[in-house]
């Protein structure tokens, strides 16, 4: 029934009808440029789906006539509103707004209906999704109808971004599909993306913007990193004086209750987790303006400099205030987890301060200084437990020592390939889960093609075990602040994490530059033809220009 | 009646009132980092006039009671639509759009006028802007009214610009100006931006937005490198295949006669000459699709390869055509000048083809292809010469020693300092006029504050007599193509390309980076306030954040 693939490089040029490459002469020379003007023959899909069988039968849709539809059999119906809501949408990415055009009498069959299959008993349709929720699905694209079957939701909002990456414009504009069968599911459970709303402030349009454009990538955690040194734009019901002097504003620079509900649950429409980060005991400075005597006074010589260092560590006030605290970030953030930070404490402050010196001694530390932050993260973490929350940490929790529940996620952020691998060789020796992100920092920025280098990252490739290997959950790309708001945010993002969302997606094997770079540059027209200011990857044009969002 | 700077230190931050620094304490560490918290003694004034008298004295304006008006003395009245334009302009630069805020009573004294003098017999109300358009101004603000007296429009535009950049908010919201005297003039005559619009289509908009911001940085020269390889799409009246075959897409991708003429028009209400570039003989691959025999047939052996190179110098045919297209590119394009390009030309495909060997052999070139480039180009120039035109070319084609007119403006683009210092020396000694571009290639970017090396440029600083450096006309800040399109273009541009109009307008003097960096903080937010998506320097925040366009 379905051609082997070879016969869809016949064909898929023919119907995609457009030049996406124009780009065989040019000047530059910094990097490593890919610049094949070949149409993939997997066409636009991006992230690659685990198996594609695309085959030369062609379809053709209206829609004037098309509907996605809750198949017969699945245990989701017009009750289950985050499929009906993805049904709007993607009925709107394969068709346009407002745009209606007619099939072709004399063209190829016509396809009326996407049916979607829920086919286990729970489809979780209220569902927050989690770390072990199933994202696999299968598509059947064929008369009479596409079929899209998936055990839970999830894996049907991932099927239907497929299906629409699958649609593309004949000639004439009609839109069209080709006959296909795909099976799929994430090579990782976790897939994340980090936004840090505290060196810049993100308007919380900017913020779901983004979420949007992750779905398009399938990403599925987005790691808020709400807070930092700069800023503390979280409005606290329990502590309202840390946005209301800490924040760069508290009226225009804040995330209000609502606001945070609202991306929490534009997110779970999507299938994206809301992972929040409040990092201590570094990274506070913010914190200090709104509460008093939690950071550390800094002394020169005998006296208070007037400076302040890392979260007093050696206070029971200290730790009151973290369980309070806490305590309603886990109520705010349904997630099972919390990113707990604990990266790049300075000692200088605590070294200079005499109680700490006092407490260092009382407690035996002698001048290890690693043993009092560990003493802060220890006592952390056991206030974070007993609220039934697991937890994420910086690498350097897991470096100093600090005892961990067996369930923490090592989040591995330093140091060049070799550094990062002997990382992960360590951590999962130890057999904690882990995540990568030392590859993808998408804010370091240079000339040229540096998602190539993203690309070809592979979060397994380090020496271990099958066994350490398993504890490799994923990955996560992050852009931090210092040089990004909302005015440069977009297009430094798309579709350089794209490059991270298919490594951590796709079958370990993907690993062709140039069909990756044939297919990424289709991805990317249609992120623009979206409304998604994503850049581009080369001297290139797209059928639709962004014209703004 | 004025008091000296150091007033005005006291007072600025005050009248400001907006923590705009909160950036403190942070990880990174890529590059020099400027990170100074405090508010420059000139405000956010960019680029910094070559003299300014800022006074405590504080004057507050109402937006329903100032009014933007010409001078009883002035050459020109109601009649000079590129004054009252810009009037309107900058009325909304200040007050902004449909925001009326009154002033406060018991505040300070209210100003009512700014009177626009335009002191010349001459006020060049229908004129072009030129190389040597008068660009100088005077503004008094003071009891009873602002002056603002220019010798020519040109200087009045910029005076506005100034004064705009003069007014702040009080706690109050209320607009507010100090005392302040300026005599301002620009360093150099010549203060560019390149956009390259082959290699990704800009639309005509982007273009626009794009003027707009050059205005407020005070640059007066874009260069449009409307054609090059990758696409042509200026359509031509005299050569309509060109566009038709060599745009991205004929019609979506293409500058009409119209928009081109409204690019222009928009340029010269700003103040900005639009000098067009049509680079050749290399670069033209796209010039190919709608000019059958322009292009030299690359040979593989004694056979064409089907592959083409360079513009064809050896027949009649092109100069005929050439001949043409500069003709109408010479009435459609006002300026005084057209850049030719010249850069850059691969022998390889001039060396296989066997009609090319015979030529040399003919005129004797033994085996120097520079001597047949220099044969086209010297062809060339006659023919632009014969228009009536001046040119700008590469510096390649100094460099082959091509004989030009005394009054050609040769172009530095190549090479790092010691290569690009030698350049300026040798073009000066030769009696050329030279515009620098070597240290501004702003495509070119990495994490951190690369405007600090952009700024630290000097187009004066080689080796040479007063009488070279006064062959320096200025220099120009290029956006090659290659990874910019409308998507990043804005934030790529904005504030990187400002530090290069301070350079360009500033006196040489003004090289305070600790200065620069607060008041380009100040300029971006100004510009971000205004609806351009200019990027941050660092972790900071604005008051008003941008929204959109």
């Amino acid at each position: 029934m379905f051609a082997v693939l070879r016969w869809a490089v016949l064909f898929l040029p023919l119907c995609l009808g457009v030049r996406l490459f124009h780009n065989l002469y040019c000047e530059t020379g910094e990097v490593e440029i890919r610049r094949n003007p070949e149409p993939s023959k997997y066409g636009s899909l991006w992230p690659l789906p685990q198996k594609v069988q695309l085959s030369a039968g062609l379809f053709q849709m209206s829609s004037a006539s098309f509907a996605i539809v809750d198949a017969k059999q699945s245990s989701a119906g017009s009750d289950c509103n985050i499929l009906q809501d993805a049904y709007r949408r993607y009925y709107e990415y394969v068709f346009g707004r407002g745009v209606q055009r007619d099939t072709r009498r004399g063209g190829p069959p016509v396809l009326t209906q996407l049916q979607v299959w829920i086919s286990s008993p729970d489809p979780q349709c209220d569902s927050y999704p989690t770390i072990s929720s199933d994202e696999s699905y299968e598509l059947f694209v064929s008369l009479p109808n596409v079929v899209l079957k998936a055990p839970q939701i999830w894996g049907a909002l991932r099927g239907l971004e497929t299906f629409s990456q699958l649609v593309h414009e004949d000639e004439y504009g009609v839109k069209c599909v080709n006959e296909t069968i795909v099976t799929d599911f994430p090579r990782f459970a976790y897939r994340g993306l980090l936004l840090d709303t505290s060196r810049h402030f993100l308007p919380v349009n900017d913020i779901l913007h983004t979420l949007e454009t992750m779905a398009m990538n399938k990403f599925n955690v987005f790691h808020w990193h709400i807070v930092d040194d700069p800023s503390f734009p979280y409005m606290s019901k329990t502590f309202p004086e840390l946005s209301r002097k800490g924040a760069f504003h508290p009226y225009t620079h804040v995330y209000t209750y609502d606001e945070v509900k609202m991306v929490i649950e534009f997110a779970r429409r999507r299938g994206i987790r809301v992972l929040p980060e409040f990092d201590t005991p570094g990274h506070t400075m913010s914190w200090g303006k709104g509460q008093p005597d939690l950071l550390t006074p800094c002394y020169s010589g005998a006296e208070p400099s007037g400076t302040f260092g890392p979260v007093n560590p050696i206070l029971n006030s200290t730790y009151d205030f973290m369980a309070k605290l806490f305590t309603e970030i886990s109520t705010v953030f349904p997630d099972a987890y919390i990113h707990l930070g604990g990266d790049e404490v300075d000692f200088t402050c605590w070294k200079s301060n005499p109680d700490i010196q006092k407490f260092m001694e009382k407690q035996g530390f002698g001048d290890d200084y690693s043993k009092l932050e560990s003493y802060y993260i220890q006592r952390l973490l056991d206030i974070v437990s007993s609220l039934k929350k697991g937890y994420l940490i910086w690498q350097e929790v897991f470096d100093n020592g600090v005892k961990m529940k067996q369930d923490t996620i090592v989040h591995v952020w330093k140091g060049n390939p070799e550094k990062y691998k002997n990382e992960l060789e360590n951590v999962t020796a130890a057999s904690y889960k882990v995540i990568l992100s030392s590859p993808w920092y998408l804010n370091r920025i240079s000339t040229g093609q540096d998602w190539l280098a993203h690309y070809k990252a592979d979060p397994l490739d380090f020496h271990g075990t099958e066994q350490q290997k398993k504890l490799v959950i994923g990955g996560e790309a992050c852009m931090w602040g210092e040089y990004v708001d909302n005015t440069n945010l977009t297009p430094r993002l798309w579709p350089r994490a794209s490059a991270v969302a298919e490594r951590l997606w796709s079958a370990q094997n993907v690993t062709d530059l140039d069909d990756a770079f044939n297919r990424l540059s289709a991805h990317r027209c249609r992120m623009v033809g979206r409304g998604i200011a994503a850049q581009p990857l080369f001297t290139s044009y797209c059928p639709k220009e962004y014209w703004g969002a």
